[in-house]
């Protein structure tokens, strides 16, 4: 029998069928192998960019020259332009405003063909810190009300350049799902003083049956009411609300958690396609003095990071409820993940 | 420059990126024919599916045998069964109930190769009065909040049998999109005593840019925040929160406008992959004299159905922010429609 699960952070409902295609050699695909002559993320070739915005230059090398590890450059084709103003206005009924935000690309390593999987524990640590870096650079910005990182894998049409890159993207706006995040936090913790983040990873740690990997200092676990076969959420267990409050010791520790985490889904799903997101608590604009209505919110909130493997197709149903459709119980999809054989590449 | 679009219906922002490929060329697919040997939805093959709920037979034909011309059985791997009990109950911090519903196929006609946009507007009015009959049918079962037909056209993995038909589903819960639907209309009725609709209607009349088709029955326009491109919107200019209200004429009209439509995208996207979703109030409760928080609201909603040609992928952004990208202005895809070319089969 499916089942309907309610998730209390997303406040949504998402129907469990059970019993079509739902575990992992359901779901393998063919990767397309996208071919490219001169990528323009290697190493070398540098000038096919935009000007560096951030690197990582253990060499002390010159900007825009290679001896870089992880570059940070503006996205050549971005969402949201950083010049200009907003002009937020009223048209009849609806509402626009111009596209101001920042759209950034973290180029991972120099190299082409080495994945995020395939960085070494340091090696990831510094993209987490060059996200760290860039984040609250930005915040300096008082039109950006969020900024966030999301990193698309193998994702035909999605990830134009296969070289191992994720974006950041600062938006004019706080984005829907942030927003239903920060007031289901609110709200748990105005009830109960307690953080909702917390006392999941509580019930979570205490059932066992959805979490993957529990070392101490993060917990990696496929969410109750997750939407997609094989989701997964990492989350410190000590309580933060602020990614870019996290120490370097406490980045090559995530660092650690992750890498881990990626060769899991790569061992049991061979490779796939995913998304992933990391959500933080808004900057607080604070210094104009002016009243905020999320600038007391940081302490209930929580940060995250979100994966989401790219195995289904999401369709009318989807489109038109609201309700996501997953086949895989997430205490399935733990199970496969905890036993994932390791030496798999 | 991107802009950012706010849409008082959906109360959520699009990001109209301009910029990128945008225009129909940049958005031909190759359809993947799925062959199929014995088709189950093929006039001949009727005891390869289940037992029939409902067919419109102009030759007085015998259930499950040859001569329909619509057919609706249920869906052989339904996301939600008829069988049991809800038996909602809580799990530490979460809620789940069991996937009780219904999920029926409507095959749309014999043939096996002719579309939507092939059929008669006779035949496809046949199509739309099953729908009607169908959710007036599932309406009595008081444990479904909610019935609604979606279809999904040449979507690989989505479409799994190629044979034209479109899906009908009874959910035990409101759906949240149709949930924000219907708050935001009835805040602007409360607000102005005005439908929310209407008061669209009359402002996309009024400048056009947006409209594909008014013919004074029906009126076809890009919304103005468009989640995706090419996304169009078909309503009742009457005001009607019902559709199983609509006579057979005025269905007959729908099939008229629906196929134009349709036509319209098949011309100049040549036959993309769509999905589509037809929302209606709800069914009112009150026959067990229960509170009932939605009895009051059909009057302040509109009935509709909103098309979707599937052309983009959603990956890390949309995922992660809830925001949609869209990289067609709807005033573009307006004018592309209107102009469409409707000899192109």
């Amino acid at each position: 029998m499916s089942e309907l699960r309610w998730d209390p952070l997303k406040n949504n409902w998402t129907i469990i069928t059970k019993g079509r295609g739902r575990r992992p050699p359901d779901f393998l695909q063919r990767r397309t192998q996208v071919k490219m002559s001169a990528c323009p993320f290697c190493s070398g070739n540098e000038e096919k960019t935009p000007p560096e915005i951030y690197a990582f230059r253990p060499n002390d090398s010159q900007a825009n020259q290679p001896g870089w590890q992880v570059r940070v450059i503006p996205n050549k084709f971005p969402a949201l332009r950083i010049e200009g103003e907003l002009n937020n206005r009223a048209e009849g009924l609806y509402d626009r405003m111009n596209g101001i935000g920042a759209h950034e690309v973290i180029i991972e390593h120099p190299e082409h063909d080495r994945s995020m999987a395939d960085l070494t524990i340091e090696e990831l640590a510094e993209v987490l810190k060059a996200y760290r870096t860039r984040m609250l650079d930005l915040r300096r910005d008082s039109r950006f009300r969020y900024i966030f990182v999301f990193k698309n894998f193998g994702i035909e049409a999605s990830a134009n350049v296969p070289h191992s890159h994720s974006q950041l993207i600062a938006v004019p706006l706080i984005p829907p799902m942030i927003a239903t995040e920060l007031s289901t936090c609110r709200e748990h913790f105005q009830r109960k003083e307690r953080c909702l983040f917390c006392d999941r990873h509580s019930q979570e740690r205490q059932s066992k049956e959805r979490v993957v990997r529990d070392d101490v200092n993060f917990i990696v676990y496929a969410p109750y009411a997750s939407s997609f076969p094989f989701e997964l959420m990492v989350a410190p267990l000590e309580h933060s609300h602020d990614y870019t409050l996290q120490t370097d010791q406490q980045l090559l520790l995530l660092a650690d958690t992750l890498r881990d985490t990626l060769r899991r889904l790569r061992s049991i799903l061979r490779d796939p396609p995913y998304s992933f997101i990391l959500h933080s608590a808004p900057p607080t604009h604070l210094r104009w003095g002016r009243p905020d209505y999320w600038a007391s919110l940081p302490s209930d909130y929580h940060w995250h990071i979100e994966i989401a493997p790219k195995l289904t197709n999401v369709a009318g149903f989807e489109w038109g409820s609201g309700f996501q459709m997953n086949p895989t119980p997430p205490e399935e999809a733990a199970e496969f993940l905890r036993n994932a054989d390791l030496s798999v590449t």
